[in-house]
């Protein structure tokens, strides 16, 4: 199948919202073409829960579908909802060069990769209830922010609202508490992929991280695409990852490639500011999903686990404002001859990411000033 | 009311699972005096999401039902669910004794107290699948840990297990996306408490944690309550909290008296080996739900926040085996002469909770050998 997107949840009119499988601008209805009860929902959840051999099954039917003709909805004609109902969002750490670069700036007077990072995919767990879906406004947070040379916080409106590029990945068949989930049967449990941004306010973030993470530089919005793109769709587009030195403790190690060969871009306010590739992701989805369950912890349908931020090693490649202008030193230019450090009011955000001939949901943001 | 414990999920024999309100050692079956749907379901969020009038007029019915001799279904009859659906799960880090002994022992070379402790409750989310109800068995988690001698980490069963012995409360009515919830009008959002214990892998947890916080060394279980107790029950049992200095912010300040007047035990196999009160803690519920929302994350019902672990100045009152051991260096005796460092497989940990003649729902959990 080719420009297909993948699976979602769409309105048309007042409608209820109901499944639908995105091909290039339209929406194939699946209630409509009977493919079972599931679809007849307002979120993946039900479909996702039926496990690999019924995502398969559906694809098959679908390219039948798309081949014979079927009725496709113009995408202009209806309104996307999230396509989850999100259980636990899980945010990694995965890109080397994001690590580093934000150990030097957060922490300079330290080695900016801490010891643990080489030997496990450090994460942490976001919050589940503000992921919201492409398109959704999104209002500049308030909190507390300390400068360095301040004595106290002030209160106010972020003055450092920044983007964060990542891939997500969305858990169809969840596990038992007690029993992890090995790296090997990563297939058996997810069910595919999302592009998501993860709005971070940098100065609320650096004031509040220490020693619990961050909290509220995060909490307020987490965007996703719309649309959920099938593993099944994405097979031929697996390379290999970085090596990794040191070799991975047992638990962490799995056969096959598992790097996703995604062309990535942000667009700011109508600028490209930033390409790279998640193939330079150094620790994989298996890797991610063996880590989160190997001390037992269950996984749950509709559960997101993300990459963290894709960095790659050249200028421009950089997926946050942060590192693209080294902190807000080095302003980027946009095509309308402004520039940025941080996100100003009204700026709009577009995260795009292509596997092959296949394009990945994308997601998009503007921000709408402070309700102070 | 006396004695009363409050609002819980039962079932008995192999009866789907319904709201009870437990009195004493019975439960009043709340489906069979008919006082709404909202009863007929598997966890408290729907009648939770009701909101305030119609949790005062189920207490003030209940109160009446109870006094007129209603039928009450004993406790040993009846198997206790999980009570909430959880929405996301906060844990704060309230307690100004637990985060100075944990700084102490987790980072010796600095200051204990961290600048930002004073100003914000230091908060982190944890996961919410794997809250799970009292008496559930707690498998002892696997994972990475590194000794300050070793050169690289090693994989194995936890060998510092603890406990954490916290207060929770769950949000019954929610709030919109980018609409901080003011401290003044947590009543009606908060519905009631649970006693949480966040059960901690202090080897996992020291080696990952830095620098998104904790996650693999917490998010294998955490067990709460079976029954919620309403705000409603415990207005009597509020007092004045610390004063807090420096004076907070503006949105953290909040009229009248917000400590929680709740004694607190744990027992360890049978022996008791703390005694604490939460009106100790520094930081107040108003305090941390107003500052989780202040940059416009939205609530959920069946959210749960926990206040992090509740330690006393004096010795035998450290909510947790890492704070009452000083890191394992000074076992503890339990009443059958033998010692404790960290929790050994097949102990039973209990945690009781009574805010004057008001019962909380005790949480108990025995610890089961690694799976490996």
């Amino acid at each position: 199948m080719t420009g297909g997107v993948g699976f979602g949840v769409f309105s048309v009119g007042g409608d209820a919202p109901r499944v639908g499988f995105r091909v290039g601008n339209g929406i194939l209805d699946l209630t409509t073409v009977r493919l079972g009860a599931v679809f007849d929902a307002a979120s993946l959840n039900p479909f996702l829960a039926l496990g690999r051999s019924a995502w398969e099954d559906t694809l098959s039917r679908i390219d039948q579908l798309v081949t014979g003709g079927a009725e496709i909805i113009p995408l202009e004609q209806t309104v996307a909802h999230l396509p989850i109902e999100v259980g636990d969002y899980v945010d990694f750490y995965s890109s080397l060069e994001h690590a580093t670069n934000l150990g030097r700036l957060f922490r300079p007077d330290v080695e900016p990769l801490l010891p643990n990072w080489r030997y496990l995919p450090v994460g942490y767990h976001g919050r589940s209830g503000t992921v919201v879906v492409s398109g959704t406004p999104i209002v500049r947070p308030c909190g507390q922010a300390k400068a360095s040379d301040e004595v106290a916080p002030t209160f106010g409106p972020s003055r450092r609202l920044d983007i964060e590029l990542e891939l997500g990945f969305v858990v169809g068949v969840g596990s038992s508490l007690g029993a992890p989930v090995p790296a090997a049967v990563v297939r058996d449990h997810v069910f595919g992929v999302v592009l998501v941004n993860d709005w971070s306010a940098r100065d609320i973030q650096a004031w509040e991280y220490q020693p619990l993470g961050p909290f509220l530089g995060k909490s307020f919005a987490t965007s996703v695409s719309a649309w959920v793109t099938p593993l099944a769709l994405l097979e031929d587009r697996f390379v290999r990852a970085p090596v990794q030195d040191p070799e991975p403790l047992p638990y962490l190690r799995v056969a096959g490639e598992w790097a996703l060969d995604a062309e990535l871009e942000v667009e700011l306010s109508g600028t490209v500011v930033s390409r790279t590739n998640a193939s330079g992701l150094y620790w994989t989805m298996p890797q991610q999903l063996a880590h989160a369950t190997v001390n037992g912890a269950s996984i749950r349908t509709g559960d997101l686990f993300a990459t963290g931020t894709i960095s790659g090693s050249k200028h421009g490649s950089e997926g946050s404002l942060i590192e693209l202008t080294s902190n807000g030193v080095h302003p980027i230019r946009l095509g309308d001859g402004s520039t940025r450090t941080f996100l100003e009011d009204d700026d709009e955000v577009v995260l795009r990411g292509r596997a092959g001939d296949l394009e990945l949901g994308e997601v998009r943001g503007t921000i709408v000033p402070a309700s102070v």
